[in-house]
């Protein structure tokens, strides 16, 4: 079993999973592409990844067979492991719990597709509807504390495999980077008696020179401090605390500006790899007046060095400003097509 | 000038530096490779670098020019820049400050080495002094809050040139997970009235299975919450908070260390990319009896994906006390010569 380590000094969990590691190319990062053998998420190869949990499909058709518009199945090297207890246990000044959780894999189509862009808007739509459901229904499950889905796209941002998916790990504890998160909520929310994305959101609209885009209820924007060149964030302008509480029209909205946004950070830095998080509220908490979920996406065109190790500081050549115009300019509709890339920045 | 902005959730500061952009390698994470063009650090091409700062040189040669064992210059594409005010601003509910502070490199080598190990150990030794000295007069800029020395190996660990060379990086600001490590150190001291790294140096030494080498004055060991396989923290014996007040003696005994483990992980790992940085007090503390200066190695060879980046939750398919096992039997005088990569595990 999977063994979880609390570092005595930060507070930082950490899970020690050596089944991964059974292979090199499991920790090197080793990036599969369609060439080299059958990929296991493409339709007719369901015998090649561990039973579904559950999945979209036709009627009439067979669980682990064809037919499926997306596909839930736990993850081949799972860092946690569902069965068992949490048992906390101490070493001396050190503390650890069994690697309990789930980490699910989220086959997002049938088709060997490589980016959330290449979805139809229904398609994706169906994607963001199967987070809510499995967050909801992880959360009912008392031993886990958060769920985290995220996607990892190309070898640069941690992806192994390159059919478009993205991944759920659930966690018997809350993951430091959230709690931070909430913690800062709650600080601003007692200080200034609104919530801090709440607020963001109006200063945005006000002066919006580094929105992306707005629909009625969302709001894409560059943060005013990003760690990573244009990194955007996804913020509905309701406040709400849980992503899994989010209606169908909801959803459906959120399917089209994630179309758009990601089409148009993949034509203006030529395809990079990227990160999505979706940042939502503890299973346990009930709703929270100053957190506000939303959607973190991540463009990894820059390395992380020692500087961002060591210090957690980064480093952002591009700024939040100069980014938002760019990723302006690709409208619909707008003809200009030059790209960053070959764009000299002055 | 550079912009410092914090992010107004987590108390996050980021450098937006968008001089480093002007070129799309500067922030596409090229790796020059020394065929492509002439190697700014080697000895004869000084000319191609901004003025030195200072440098270990044969007594009767020249500034600038060749006769050089160490040289520190600025950095040429600075994410800091060393003239003007802090000028702390506000902008609505943002922070946001002048990118005032040093960004050095420290040359090590005439000789266009690529890694630590393959210094002679008197030349690592001269390097550390460097370290130190340069964190001493930076601390004297009462500008200044923090020192980070930090190196980057390979392309995977961010360094975007080959020829061996650490960074420092000055900040006006105490970084926040400096701020964390500190402010955990503290409750620490508080609830058992001893300094954790202490602590976990007598845990360690009792029961070492995570201790890969120790000398008289130092322990080298993979952290019992290790993020990455084989990180591994280098930690002096003795307690003391400040790198920059280590004595020579210390210092030649560090590079001993750091020779050997940085060569045990190449060898083991077969030369990956890495990291390390000096984990230090700030520059305003006097000796704090909680916390402890140190070094820690990472290397690079698991990718860094969207679970890390949105839950600060690591996965690490190396167990510290498999890895540990791995370099003790690298000693010097130990024949086995089989390495991990090619090596099944169990």
């Amino acid at each position: 079993m999977p063994d979880l380590r609390k570092d005595p000094i930060v507070g930082r969990w950490v899970i020690i999973a050596e089944n991964r590691a059974k292979r090199p190319q499991d920790y090197t990062a080793a990036f599969q592409s369609r060439r080299k053998r059958p990929c296991p998420f493409c339709e007719g190869n369901e015998h090649l990844t561990p039973e579904e949990i559950v999945a979209c499909r036709a009627s009439g058709t067979e669980r682990n067979r064809e037919g499926w518009r997306i596909r839930v199945v736990a993850n081949k090297y799972p860092a946690l492991v569902l069965e068992g207890d949490i048992h906390q246990h101490q070493d001396g000044m050190y503390q650890a719990m069994h690697g309990v959780g789930a980490h699910e894999v989220i086959i997002e189509s049938p088709r060997h597709l490589v980016t959330t862009s290449e979805l139809a808007e229904t398609e994706l739509c169906e994607v963001l509807a199967v987070y809510r459901d499995r967050l909801a229904a992880l959360r009912r499950d008392g031993r886990l504390a958060y769920g985290l889905v995220f996607k990892n796209v190309g070898a640069a941002a941690g992806a192994s495999l390159e059919h478009l998916h993205s991944q759920l790990i659930a966690t018997p504890v809350v993951p430091v980077s959230v709690q931070e998160e909430i913690a800062g909520s709650l600080a601003f929310y007692r200080d200034r008696g609104k919530c801090v994305y709440c607020a963001m959101i109006g200063q945005e609209l006000a002066a919006p020179s580094r929105v992306v885009l707005t629909t009625p209820g969302f709001i894409a924007f560059e943060p005013f401090a990003s760690r990573f060149p244009f990194e955007t964030w996804v913020v509905p302008s309701r406040h709400a605390s849980h992503y899994e509480d989010a209606g169908n029209a909801e959803i459906e909205e959120l399917a089209g500006v994630m179309k758009q946004v990601v089409g148009r950070i993949e034509t203006v830095l030529e395809q990079p790899a990227y990160n999505y998080v979706v940042h939502t509220a503890p299973f346990d908490a009930d709703d929270l007046a100053h957190y506000h979920w939303h959607i973190e996406i991540m463009p990894r065109v820059t390395g992380v060095a020692g500087f961002e190790w060591g210090a957690g500081f980064h480093i952002n050549p591009v700024s939040p400003e100069q980014a938002a115009a760019l990723l302006r300019e690709e409208a619909p509709g707008h003809h200009e097509s030059e790209t960053f890339l070959t764009r000299e920045i002055g």
